[in-house]
């Protein structure tokens, strides 16, 4: 077997590792654009971990657990005359940290009626029983 | 040998491997403090990846590279009229993914003579030749 050959074996299960952890978080955040333009805020918290210890740090404060981050979530754009709007993530950048964890960094959009908001943030994904899912967010606006 | 005995010696090397990080990290951030304390923003900068691929990210940009994240610290810091102040991390949450990679949360304080900026960060660090270096990070004020 030539030393190329087996360089390339050897490099195989890391590509498909790369190509699988890309796919499955493209995955979660289309699901979770399509529940928030849904106006649909319990589906697009499926894509976080549904964990007291899911961590969400934005606006100079770290939000702990599931739970409060979707209270959070419910403030910001469910309380009256708030509007969800239309979310799209883009210049997703998905790396896979060792095994069964990927760090993503990506730009976020809402157009609403009266201000386009928009940012940046920092994900850590993990793979989870349920599948790969956000642990830690980290979001910022312009 | 016992089966608890195994799993004492199983379990061991990765709550090593845990300390070692922790140290590692909290070495990195007391030595980026101390620099930025003195004024020596160069110095305040070993704490992070030497490399074009360091990511940066901040008030709704991702800036990109060792030399424009430390050109950004120097407009902001060290333009006429700016000022470092005093520079402390707290709340340091120091999480190992994998082998050779940190997710690592905290909170970062300035006390200036004019103002007390701060926030929350996010930092990826990563084992690299030359020591545990910050990847990415992900700051935000409040």
């Amino acid at each position: 077997m030539s030393s190329c050959l087996m360089m390339s074996l050897l490099i195989l299960p890391a590509a498909d590792a790369g190509k699988e952890v890309d796919e499955a978080v493209r995955d979660v955040l289309k699901l979770q654009a399509a529940a928030w333009n849904k106006g649909d805020l319990e589906g697009f918290m499926q894509g976080y971990w549904h964990s007291p210890k899911l961590s969400f740090s934005s606006g100079g404060d770290i939000t702990r657990g599931w739970d409060a981050t979707l209270e959070r979530y419910k403030k910001r754009y469910r309380s009256e005359g708030a509007e969800m709007g239309k979310l799209t993530f883009s210049e997703l950048e998905i790396e896979p940290i060792g095994a069964g964890a990927a760090l993503v960094r990506g730009r976020w959009q809402l157009v609403r009626s009266k201000d386009k908001p928009g940012g940046v943030f920092t994900l850590i994904f993990r793979k989870m029983p349920e599948g790969w899912r956000i642990v830690h967010d980290h979001t910022s606006g312009s």
